[in-house]
């Protein structure tokens, strides 16, 4: 079965809309926070710590997976889910984006990219095909197509080359797609440029996907040029389709992301910072390391239901991170989630109260004033 | 309160026991395997975790508290119970091993040892008041007296010295002990020699210490002369008081340990083999790095109650092992510390029945065979 979309409520005075996300490992609200477990888990956390946190879908990626351990060996697994013992749903990367991030040196042909592994320097070739059948293989719940991921800025000429090039990757992934229990998702492209960001979302909607992610807002641009991008996106994507904005996990970036219609958000950011010491607060971002939290016999946030929370102190988390104990990173990668997964469930109660845009000023006014 | 040990009953056939522990934090079972966390945490793993293995004890260490995060904040804490927020019995070390092992010069004097802290190179100066005043202050169910551990090999002339010495400090250590819900233990040194075994262990037995341990069997010597040091330190060790062997992890040196009358061990082996890939076995250690595990879809040990053999496979162990995730170690030390624990289980059934050579045969004939 494919995953289906039920748009729920629209809030009265923004774009952000509360929906109902079926797939075959559960139904879940939207608009979510997705962890991102890169290589088949959730950097230091099980299945069950991450569902403690109240997540729904997590994201592993096409292009890890297939160097490692390689997707027939977890099609051998019986899938992802099995390989990893996770029954949540799971959404693959296609890769593009780690093509483009990892690789120094690459070949973009009309085939598909030629490049280097990241970890040994073999030739890869990866094409739109592959990455599509190496997710059927991975059997994961939503699978991405094959996008370029062009780094920032470019001309308007190369990214309107770029652009129709996804769109026949799109259309060649789409074509190869076997798995009857997995949905794919279209990408919208185009950079800054708007013109092209609408010509992206119109001749990716042609092609009938299952959901649409808006990727490359990540990479570079600054926030008004990453905001103006959805905004020049969303409006030409289906209502009746779930909405994913790509790498995304700033909880400023969250909110300004729902208010514009984007349903679905991942990010390595709440585990990658843990590790280095640092935890969401809703008063702004704050790092263990620092000296004043050495007696802080606190949690990092009092009213915080995470089993960090309601286990530990800053004192203990910042010994742990400081003395480089990996169950520091472990329990600050709970609370981060946690936060971010809190964060979305208050938003969904905002929209459905209609109350999102003060919502959304309080919290910003929060996290960002200096402490 | 201080501890209280049980001497529950003798086996027929060598010197094993069974006993119960009672301290402040519970009443536990010997012979018992105690997990190390040195930094105020079994590395990687929570409380519950190392709980669900079924541990009563656990280790922690003075030297490296006292470096980081300081005794002073876990005092603030409320101690190290509530500073790393673990209900079940904590034991320290006293911090001699540390300073033998990790400082690469040593001055070695009446007063206590000068050296190097390993972190920053600065000049410490540890005491056996010293040590006794940080334990006091970190509130551990049982603290260690401060001794000399000598390298191996050493002249009989330098070890009757030192053991004299290691005497001293416990006597001092013992003068300046304040804790009234503390045990404080004495530690039998005297290396491969027996006389000064004995004469260590008759010694430290006439200060009346609350339970006695056998240290410097496991840097160096082969095992045969570590099971001699046993042998020639538990004669002369009182019947009513637990008896711990320092440093001991390996499955069989268990076995070995308690056949000889020992109670108690602990060691980081389980944890740090972990970390490389490695899981304790019935039939020996394996390596999950080891390329026929790629597709080995079945549990580290099928037996096992464990839960990472309750929940994983041995490819996706394997997995997260070479693609360096952390989740592959943790879910290795649980594995580990289960598995000597379960030992230990199964050697008080064994005690308790009068069949511990025959088990002990037995489990070594598997655990050594060529595979």
């Amino acid at each position: 079965m494919k995953i289906k979309y039920d748009l729920l409520k629209e809030e009265k005075n923004t774009s952000a809309r509360n929906g109902l996300l079926c797939t075959n490992h559960g139904t879940y609200k939207t608009p979510m926070f997705m962890p991102v477990g890169t290589l088949a888990n959730v950097k230091m956390l099980t299945p069950e710590e991450v569902k403690a946190c109240n997540s729904a879908i997590i994201l592993s990626n096409t292009y890890h997976l297939w160097l490692r351990p390689g997707e027939d060996i977890v099609a051998k697994a019986g899938g992802l889910h099995k390989f990893m013992n996770y029954d949540g749903p799971i959404l693959t990367d296609s890769g593009g984006f780690q093509v483009f991030s990892l690789a120094k040196k690459k070949d973009i042909l009309e085939e598909g990219v030629k490049f280097k592994n990241h970890l040994n320097g073999d030739s890869l070739f990866l094409t739109p095909e592959l990455s599509i059948q190496i997710q059927n293989k991975l059997d994961s719940d939503i699978a991405m197509s094959f996008d370029e991921c062009p780094p920032f800025p470019v001309t308007h000429d190369y990214m309107e080359q770029s652009v129709d090039r996804t769109l026949r990757w799109a259309k060649r992934g789409q074509n190869v797609h076997q798995n009857v229990n997995q949905s794919l998702f279209g990408i919208v492209q185009g950079g800054e440029f708007k013109d092209l960001r609408k010509y992206s979302a119109v001749e990716t909607v042609k092609m009938n996907f299952d959901g649409y992610s808006i990727g490359g807002t990540s990479v570079g641009e600054d926030k008004k040029t990453m905001y103006e991008m959805i905004d020049n996106s969303v409006p030409y994507l289906p209502k009746n389709k779930p909405r994913y904005l790509m790498g995304v996990g700033d909880p400023i970036d969250i909110l300004e992301g729902v208010t514009r219609g984007i349903d679905m958000f991942d990010c390595v950011l709440p585990t990658r910072i843990a590790r280095h010491g640092n935890a969401f607060t809703r008063s702004g971002k704050i790092n263990l390391k620092n000296a004043k939290y050495k007696e802080d016999f606190t949690p990092i946030e009092e009213e915080c239901d995470c089993y960090t929370c309601s286990h530990y102190t800053k004192a203990y988390i910042r010994h742990l991170i400081t003395s480089n104990e990996a169950l520091g990173g472990r329990l600050l990668s709970i609370h981060n989630i946690r936060f971010l997964i809190k964060l979305t469930e208050d938003i969904r109660e905002h929209i459905e109260a209609d109350t999102l845009l003060e919502y959304k000023e309080e919290f910003i006014k929060n996290y960002t004033k200096k402490q």
